[in-house]
């Protein structure tokens, strides 16, 4: 069992993924995110993005009622959609869910959120935003065994029954631990975990699992963090190995599953 | 088997039918739509509705590459998610579907549309629209065997693996005939089928089978037209009865299947 997550950033090759999910031949789960789309979307709607910073230091995107409805649209309308329709034309059996879907991702809300804006540290109401606590599997391994690929895109739902926005690495990473895959590949718009940010010859080609709090602490940006964050819980939980893979090459899936990017673990 | 569609129209209150489809006890299959909501999405993104009218008289929407994508985002992104959240809330373990997932409801596209424009034909290409076939409900019938409420709506999936925007009633007649489904029950913002559409008293409470084609020809406005071929179709075909409720009233599933609304077949 093989689970994949492939970013929505700009740079990454939708088409090159989803080929290349076609000619695998383990069963496999797909996560996706459109984070992209999703800003350019929310700016057509007049409703742009509004990122804040937590007092540890992560940024996240401010998620009201409004924002959470266009984030269901891009993510679980458009993109997840225009992906199974893919896949149904490469041959693939697809069949797209959100977290939301029998209760798939579950987690908690956080409905009072510290963030720090002017040098402040201030509380955000009524935000829908919230963690991945536990995977319901069932219904993946229900489709799973009638021959399906499951097309995963966050929200999820809190233990209340509210659509959450919540971490697609980690949904990933959550998943994957729930059916006890052997392997979870990360795509993102970089060629794996680079030393330097800004230098992509600085690629770091493995990382033991002793060295991931190093590397999060010394190395990584933002979004790197967190994506290190999500390989080190997986692995915490049983996953074999991350794979950190750069999603704009050809093949990425099978480059990732080869050694290419960042072996974690 | 029950198969019940909730239109997305003015005045349906997706509340009551919500929590009128928690309280069923034979299984069920949900088919929605989001009609209205379309209308708004496409107006705040600046790409308004382009109705247009067949030869023979039908109106139906204009569906190139860029709204159909609106369209996944309203009917799959945004109001699935948010129906099936209701449900959740209400304790039905609902998963939201679309046409395209296990290509569950696949159809012919039809490339080239024929419209009547300013009195003169004229053929519209580069649309998305098609017309239902077949419904593939092994999937249903799959989440169905392990107590998953399928939450279903438009669109649907070419022969080629083409989305296509498709006509929500007749997504129900197929779905109820592949399930050899007992009941139809269709859900919109009128009491059923009126004499005279302007005129609630004028209620037809029973239509038999050989009456559907005079009611079409010589009473019903667009919508209902469409709606009275889909009852008649799904009744060919073996579904038992058809029910034109009204989606505005408390209990509206309940009333409908006690024969409140209109009773076709």
């Amino acid at each position: 069992m093989i689970v994949v997550k492939t970013g929505g950033s700009r740079g990454i090759n939708l088409d090159y993924v989803l080929e290349d999910i076609a000619r695998q031949t383990e069963p496999l789960v797909l996560v996706h995110g459109a984070s992209d789309e999703l800003n350019q979307i929310s700016e057509q709607l007049g409703k742009p993005p509004r990122m804040v910073t937590s007092p540890s230091g992560y940024t996240s995107r401010v998620t009201d009622p409004e924002t959470l409805d266009i984030f269901t649209m891009v993510y679980c309308g458009k993109r997840n959609t225009r992906i199974v329709e893919k896949l149904q034309q490469l041959g693939v059996n697809a069949v797209g869910l959100s977290g939301v879907d029998g209760r798939l991702l579950e987690g908690r809300r956080k409905p009072n959120i510290r963030i720090v804006e002017d040098g402040r540290t201030k509380i955000l109401r009524d935000d829908y935003t919230g963690r991945i606590e536990k995977a319901n599997v069932s219904l993946l391994t229900t489709l799973l065994d009638q021959g399906y690929l499951p097309v995963v895109s966050p929200p999820a739902i809190s233990y209340e029954g509210e659509v959450i926005n919540v971490d697609g690495d980690r949904a990933a990473a959550v998943i994957a631990d729930a059916l006890g895959a052997a392997r979870l590949v990360i795509l993102s718009n970089t060629p794996g975990f680079l030393e330097d940010a800004d230098d992509e010859s600085t690629l770091i080609p493995r990382i033991s699992r002793d060295g991931i709090d190093e590397a999060i602490a010394t190395h990584a940006r933002d979004r790197m963090k967190k994506k290190l964050l999500g390989a080190k819980e997986a692995l915490e939980v049983g996953v074999g190995q991350v794979i950190l893979g750069d999603g704009r090459i050809p093949e990425p899936v099978t480059a990732a599953l080869r050694g290419s990017g960042t072996v974690i673990g």
